[in-house]
């Protein structure tokens, strides 16, 4: 299979045996997990006898391109519930680094994931994880180039490497944003946090739909590559609505006015304020000037992704306020996931 | 600072701050360790007012070079002592992704890492695990481009993307090798085995040597850039030195005899075959044809790394066979850390 942007992928997804520091693992050999996982790993790397044969993977940069990379991680319990079905998984993780590449106005080229995994995962629960993974990198026109398994007595821990590129200069980034501008944002925003707690079981979801929602993001690619020329900042929203308008801000030295009426929030909606604060949502929030109104509603509309403006970015310290309908000020004492600094 | 390779990086050293599944966990902030390793991350990457403060890092690839791309995690417990110095842990992931470049001839570029971090862990923990990146980064000529810490209920668990460059087609392989070539490695063999032992207290250690060589292991970059079209195949010894001749025989399609008494002990020698068997060395294996032994040894002398014939390729199946001084077949049962295909 001709791989993307030119590129020669010599896979490395290693299963790593080297020496490990418990006492008692001295002579035996790996868990047979990790025979599966290579199993199922393989067919990841796309075709070519090449496939594991060597210590890293060879890429051959697409030509006058630049690259973006991002790296996230999740681990059992804290980013994913232990009894999520595996294959949303996987997908989570690499839609999540999606997001970030779509947040910079990037195409996906590769990625690299490392998985430590619990011993005695089933086979099962390998093949499910790989199923979603393969049916993702279909869907979003990428390839693993790497990787590597090992294995842990802790909760399953995943860490994936993203690859996109831009065209030089082109890559949207978070500091454009200036006074006047208004600001947009794509989608729906509360999904994240009403599918936690659909999956949670603390509030009803009949046709499943928040639970897909938080277990499976839609990364806004298309978007962001519409965007681009278009949007003068934008970021990806996971921590927060307001939380990351303040992250905006702050990279663009300006303020910004939202206003709560306008944020279209995933319904059937519940509490808003919440929703806006619940992060995992993984919509684009961009910056655009407002005579670039109908070039962002051409975007969104070739994107096929619907896209609202909510704020209008203002002089002074980068503050982030939410106001009513009245025009009063509700900004909640808590934005979103906190950065302790 | 300018960056390696006209390379200009965004990094995107990211703790991420979204909602986690865990109920109690609903309304708080991070711990307070998430400031302090967001304040160690920084200077990792360089200098540069846009650290922290976009998606993704951006990089433009040197151009007319491909680029090596790998990835290893490490977990506490596992592939380190939970009371490692912590100077030395994030080293040693850094050491081994650059193993796999020195084994593929290829040039640091950068690295992303992840971070699973658990509650708790102390201030002057991580930053004595930051200063020793710190000091690697430079020692290497690279940079953090990017990266994510997240917090675990379970062990430390790290996980390291690197990216190396190599002019097209010179990249080192390990499908090269032929019948009648020879066989080499690069220093000594059984010091990551010994130093484990000695790590944890089983074995004399007065020095340090021995644990120093299993917590630092010594990337051989100057010697693969030098084997570049000198060596015909390569890789790194991580499985123990056996095991691994037995992937560069199923990778190039022949046998390999090697001769025991030619072998480097990493020394004074305890147990040569537990030597062989151990891993964790971090030595370059490789191949060169006969006529090239001068050439190696040109490489090796520019390199400063010693380097050591100790057998020759052979025609038919992949198998390694090991002899003593009186050419009798000493080949152990046990190679070195099982694959298990």
């Amino acid at each position: 299979m001709p791989r993307r942007g030119g590129g020669r992928g010599l896979p490395s997804l290693s299963v790593r045996c080297s020496q490990t520091v418990s006492p008692d693992a001295g002579q035996v050999t790996l868990p047979p997990e990790f025979a599966l996982i290579a199993r199922h790993w393989r067919p990841l790397a796309g075709e070519g006898a090449l496939a594991l044969s060597d210590d890293a993977a060879l890429l051959t940069p697409p030509p006058g391109r630049e690259l973006v990379l991002a790296a996230d991680a999740m681990v059992a319990g804290v980013h994913f519930l232990p009894d999520d079905p595996p294959d949303t998984i996987g997908r989570k993780l690499l839609r999540v680094n999606l997001s970030d590449l779509a947040a910079m106005g990037a195409e996906p080229l590769g990625y690299l994931m490392t998985i430590a995994l619990p011993r005695g995962t089933s086979d099962a629960w390998l093949a499910g994880f790989a199923h979603g993974l393969a049916e993702d990198q279909a869907a979003f026109g990428l390839h693993a180039l790497g990787g590597d398994t090992v294995s842990t007595p802790g909760p399953l821990a995943l860490s994936l490497t993203i690859l996109g590129t831009v065209p030089p200069g082109q890559a949207l980034r978070r500091s454009g944003a200036r006074e006047g501008d208004e600001l947009w944002v794509s989608g729906a925003i509360g999904g994240g946090w009403l599918g936690l707690r659909a999956a949670r079981g603390e509030i009803a979801d009949p046709d499943g739909r928040f639970a897909t929602r938080y277990r499976t993001p839609e990364p806004r690619l298309a978007l962001g590559l519409a965007l681009r020329g278009v949007a003068r900042a934008a970021m990806d929203v996971s921590d927060g609505l307001l939380q990351d308008a303040g992250h905006l801000c702050r990279a663009s030295g300006c303020g910004v006015e939202v206003e709560l009426a306008r944020i279209p929030l995933f319904g059937p909606a519940h509490d808003a304020l919440a929703q806006l604060a619940g992060g995992d949502d993984y919509e684009l929030l961009f910056a655009a000037a407002p005579q670039d109104a109908a070039r962002v509603e051409a975007a969104s509309h070739a994107a096929g992704t619907p896209a609202a403006r909510i704020g209008r970015f203002t002089p002074g310290s980068p503050r982030v306020i939410l106001r009513d309908g009245a025009g009063r000020d509700i900004t909640p004492a808590r934005q979103g996931w906190s950065h302790t600094e």
